[in-house]
């Protein structure tokens, strides 16, 4: 088995194209034969993760992006909560002093004392009342600050987002076997409001948005972490007037990452379950799933979409 | 929110339908405007996993099944080998006695050092050469047989997983929120062939399977823990004539619990990842991808697949 150069990084124009594919030889049944072909797959690659040098967690990814990977997700866990708290992430070096495409080391700037407050508060579950999605849902709120941006959005608004992000999901195209997340921002953008979480809400009707980030993962919560990550570097959390969309499944893991990025709207080409859609009701998120064909549903905090079709403001 | 019993389990005539799913209001947003509707959530809720009573670990899961959930989960992860390692798994009880459906707790018939042991290979990964998609395949082949299974199937009989996977689907069916994964077995069996892995071989070419079990969850992993777990606690591993079909997409975890259960043919509707096919490749494991349509394609260790289309024997 070959590892051939990236026939999607070798054909892209963007300068940052991931080099996420890679072909392999597979024989294709069609019609009662086979028939020898190269198929494209998408890389799935270990990433270790460690924190001061000593080892943390390891988690399958495609390679790309993996600083973003890292920081979304100790925003997600709680390891972190601004980007001052992220004092560096850096390759680990092998021994002839070469960078470790798998491996980063993290050095955090929070005192040791609350990365321990931080991880009991994570895992902690009250056993007096048994383990229960609620269980679930009162542990992320305890760390997450409520969603009450007032932002609203024209539900033909929302309608776009599907075929945006399927239009910029090159790995997808060439190998079916990615998922996507997209962070999406009102165009033109409301004063950004950083820092300024209380007091600044956005309360003009959103009718047309920009695609601002888009990132593929064999894992969906890799992806979230990277779009989430990409955000925290970038200095636009909380995401007061952003708009979070995913390819497939909504599951409780990715509202959390998106409660963590104070995201106000979340979206999903396919279905929710049970305790993504309690979680988003409890932190104040409006949940959108079925996202495809021209309709969606909306599960929860519905007053952020209102019925406008047409890019037009209301007369 | 109320929660209502679930319309699939009502409305099913097998005894141990899955309650999966249950109702909760949402809007749909069709042709310009919002009606208001009931949908059907696939249920996920956390699972606690303690052994002897000291907790383990959390997982998200749809509820029913969790004693396959858990010893399959506890297989692949190589903390049991055969179902006699497998002592006890019990309902954690609350404080006024009453089971808590959402944690067990696990005693396992392996001494203390073995399971360290266990443990340690798990998580040993060489420093020297750094982390890459390599070394999670030795560490996986240092601890399951290859797969030496000499079944054959015609291609034909392959293209029916899929949809006989899909008519089994009753939760998918309701909410569109669930993966699923499937063992089908040649029909009529051959002889049985428990504990005489190496000498015993099915090499007759199989072209009718039956569903032996289906299973639903909202992570893909965790349906392939139940039905490995299935296998196990009913003393059919290694599968040697066994396929397994999943829903979605194969990443190197499915591939590494199909491999930890001896499955000789792993299929799946959508893409396999680049170290899905390459542990698959390694282990002996036939790959099928892309299961939809009446085609697919077959990534490695092809031999086990012929084109036959048709249902008879060859002449």
């Amino acid at each position: 088995m070959s590892r051939e150069p990236n026939r999607v990084a070798q054909g892209a124009e963007r300068a940052d194209a991931p080099a996420g594919a890679r072909r392999h030889p597979a024989r294709k049944f069609r019609e009662g034969s086979f028939t020898a072909d190269d198929e494209r797959l998408a890389i799935e690659e270990p990433l270790e993760i460690r924190f001061a040098g000593r080892r943390f967690t390891l988690t399958m990814r495609t390679p790309g992006h993996d600083e973003e990977l890292v920081a979304g997700f100790l925003l997600a866990e709680g390891f972190i909560e601004a980007p001052g708290d992220l004092g560096e992430i850096r390759r680990v070096r092998g021994p002839r002093g070469a960078p470790d495409p798998n491996a980063v080391d993290v050095i955090l700037n929070v005192p040791v004392a609350n990365l321990r407050e931080r991880l009991k508060r994570n895992f902690t579950i009250s056993s007096s009342c048994g383990v229960c999605g609620k269980t679930s849902i009162d542990a992320i709120q305890r760390r997450v600050a409520p969603i009450d941006s007032r932002m609203t959005v024209a539900a033909g608004t929302i309608l776009e987002l599907a075929p945006m992000m399927r239009r910029a999901q090159e790995i997808f195209a060439a190998t079916g076997g990615l998922h996507a997340a997209a962070l999406f921002v009102p165009s033109p953008s409301p004063a950004r409001t950083n820092g300024a979480r209380k007091n600044s809400r956005a309360e003009a009707l959103v009718t047309k948005v920009k695609l601002e980030v888009l990132r593929e993962d064999v894992g969906r919560h890799n992806a979230v972490d990277k779009v989430v990550g990409y955000a925290l570097m970038n200095g636009m959390l909380p995401l007061e007037t952003g708009l979070m969309a995913v390819s497939g499944r909504l599951s409780f893991e990715i509202v959390q990452k998106a409660a963590a990025a104070g995201v106000p709207i979340l979206a999903a080409v396919s279905a929710p379950s049970s305790l993504a859609v309690e979680l988003a009701q409890e932190v104040g998120i409006t949940l959108v799933g079925f996202l495809r064909g021209g309709t969606f549903n909306l599960y929860c905090n519905p007053e952020r979409i209102v019925p406008q079709v047409s890019a037009k403001l209301p007369t």
